[in-house]
């Protein structure tokens, strides 16, 4: 049996898939440029305490820990008969991977906060590290494309971040969207009204973020396990059955449920932004969704969510307003808002449309086939003249037989096969194979200078 | 006091510092195609029994480890009363972080050994992580841009990355550097005629790998200690002070110590490659230096370094041949040969030699002043035609005094400001401010698009 050196979760990507990738990053690089974001890079590990507490109880236990260095064991300060994996990990580990690139931003611009101008727009791209179940769309590593403005409470930052996704999403041909719009304080303000203490706001919130995933009737009977009543929870399935348009709906929840400010306000700000997309014809996509509650412990106001309507398991991109994220690093009063494209997932779904453009593929210009060591000599000198008007060539090096050098040509998508054999070295010519057309021709270097340059 | 929220050694990287990174990063990048070089992206996490023994017992001790997610303790099979730290860190951990990018190359090239065509050039830039001390030029977090050949044996591959590593640091400007080389076999073939088993091989290369940073007089105790003796510790002294050209210094090593197989084998290996360099006029700066050990156990053949004259102490790249690798991970006599450049390391060369160029500055091309609700749904419309034609535009969130706004386009470095105000609005014409200028100017929506097209 083959061992398994890799582990589950954590990709590698070949030369075409790394390809196709660039070309994603590329298009999402230069929107985020466009839509005036600065590239910020934030270390891969966090301190282990400025993690947990962000995600939820469900999301603390994915956040992978690392062990400290040297002699750890030295250094505890408790007896490890009685001890459980728990404590233990929080004696024994102080780093570990970052879950998202949110926390990390919120922390460093605490730390770099005199040397920031608000508002400030930011974005990373970067691994994230999830101690996940692996599945389709779910990897334990995964690339994250991040935009976030921190430091302006106008919606008018949330309006822009919806068309930032949908400009991106339509430049890679992804039309056919729905872009679920919330507010954190709607749920939170319906949720005020059940006067309950069973469970807190954000158990809420992570009960009603199942609801895609195991349906609503589950969603029903964990809600009537925590403790509601059966009337509540009847309302609140009512509530997030009802079908209408924004007013219709906004207008059923301002009848059933009573008025209190936090309601008023979640309904006013999503009023501006649906105000916008009505404005907007690239926001025809966007949906009042009451139901999109969103994982994360950190939303505080405006949440969103992109699907693809052709596999609506699988979001591409979410995000959301948090007001109070960075007083976790000591800065209070600071409000963000942001967007995250999941890479790969995007990949997955223009893979499965067969959306990425056919001439996306690993090539080389040129290949000097080796004939031995007086022509690799020449050929190295023309190769280093080759590269500097910007094509890919290499010599193959080793002095094989032709087929298996002529094999390896077909095999890498090489353009041009250059023969220079011991002949050619005397009469100061090359044989130049086009691979596409079949078509070979002596020529000397400077003829094939001109066509390379013209791709003859 | 402010607390520290980051940790030591990983770094994060402004707006600035990552236009000057992406300026590195674009030239590396197009430089490994140019040299026929394919992109692959490995995992940033490795089976732990995949890293460790590759390092030496120094390096092992700096791969950074991750505990395993759940209840850990409850399948531990030991009694953790007398347990050490590493046979706890053993059984709790079995993820590590990547230490380099050659071994996760390895593993990539066994895994995906069917569907490889030999041999096989690939480039990956990525993080690597190593528990050192961090100091100036020394992170535990950093970025290594890898170009390595597997499946051929062939010396032209190790001219063709010397070749691409001074093309490389001559694009950037730097051009007072020395790259050292040299060839493990010459180092074993010495090592051979101690006839010693008080040390083994690879621990003699540890030792030799630390000359530059403790000097030969400390290195010489280090070899005395393991129990060499005095006379064979004075001759290894002698041929490391020994000065000359390579032929000089071949001269001597044959002379001085006993011929074997293994010596003669590393002195033809390396005569090849210094003939290239005569015959390369872009090699001038490779020198033959016998005391060039690295601190891999993974070298076999030729080894090289890139020192920066300007401060020695810091290698801006390294490599070498490895034989190999790959029977770790199940497939055998596989050959391959690479090298590593350390990305931070030239930012830091290139930012104390000030060789960045002036124009990478992170800047906005348009920013719309928030006049109100009305003004702003207009200017949203515009903005959207603006980034259409490449140019990246903001509207300034909320509707603040005109003096703020104004302080942010200077701080973030704005080349046109636009006035779309109540009377611009009713005349549908818009004030554009070019900054650098200070000119001001009433225009309608084309004949702005027409100035930024043309940067007037």
């Amino acid at each position: 049996m083959k061992t398994n050196y890799s582990l589950s979760g954590m990709p590698d990507f070949n030369p075409l898939e790394n390809k196709k990738r660039d070309y994603l990053l590329s298009v999402i690089k230069q929107e985020f440029s466009l839509f005036g974001f600065l590239p910020l890079v934030t270390s891969s590990l966090e301190k282990r305490s400025n993690l947990f507490g962000n995600y939820g109880n469900e999301g603390d236990k994915l956040i992978f820990q690392i062990l400290k260095s040297g002699d750890y064991l030295s250094k505890l300060d408790s007896n490890l008969t009685n001890i459980n994996s728990q404590d233990l990990s929080a004696q024994i580990s102080d780093k570990a991977l970052r879950y998202d690139l949110t926390i990390p931003f919120a922390r460093f611009f605490a730390q770099n906060r005199s040397n920031i101008t608000l508002p400030f727009r930011r974005y990373e791209i970067g691994s994230v590290w999830r101690a996940d179940r692996p599945q389709r769309g779910r990897l334990r590593e995964f690339v994250q494309c991040d935009a976030d403005i921190i430091g302006d409470d106008s919606l008018w930052l949330e309006v822009d971040l919806l068309i930032l996704i949908q400009t991106i999403l339509n430049k890679f041909g992804l039309n056919d969207i729905s872009i679920k719009i919330n507010n954190r304080k709607i749920l939170e303000g319906i949720f005020f009204t059940f006067k309950t203490n069973r469970i807190s706001f954000l158990e809420f919130c992570t009960i009603i973020d199942k609801i895609e995933k195991i349906g609503l009737d589950k969603v029903s009977s964990l809600l009537l396990e925590k403790g509601l009543s059966k009337k509540t929870v009847l309302k609140i399935r009512d509530v997030f059955v009802f079908q209408g348009s924004f007013e219709e709906k906004k207008h059923y929840v301002l009848t059933n449920f009573q008025h209190n400010t936090t309601l008023n306000t979640g309904f006013n700000e999503l009023s501006f932004i649906i105000d916008q997309c009505y404005n907007n014809s690239i926001l025809k996509n966007v949906t009042f969704d009451i139901s999109l509650a969103r994982g994360l412990d950190y939303y505080t106001g405006s949440t969103f969510e992109v699907i693809s309507n052709n596999n609506k398991k699988i979001s591409l991109a979410g995000g959301g307003r948090y007001d109070n994220l960075t007083s976790k690093f000591g800065v209070d009063n600071i409000t963000g808002v942001g967007v995250s494209l999941g890479l790969d997932r995007l990949y997955l779904e223009l893979d499965s449309l067969n959306l990425f453009p056919s001439n996306i593929q690993p090539f080389l210009d040129v290949l000097f086939i080796n004939f031995g060591i007086e022509e690799s000599v020449k050929a190295q000198s023309y190769i280093s003249e080759i590269r500097k008007i910007g094509k890919s060539v290499e010599l193959y090096p080793s002095t094989v037989k032709m087929s298996k050098q002529m094999s390896y040509a077909n095999k890498k998508g090489v353009k041009y096969v250059i023969m220079l054999g011991e002949e050619e070295l005397k009469e100061n010519v090359l044989k130049v194979k086009n691979m596409q057309s079949g078509a070979q021709k002596s020529m000397i270097f400077n003829e094939l200078l001109k066509v390379l340059i013209h791709n003859e």
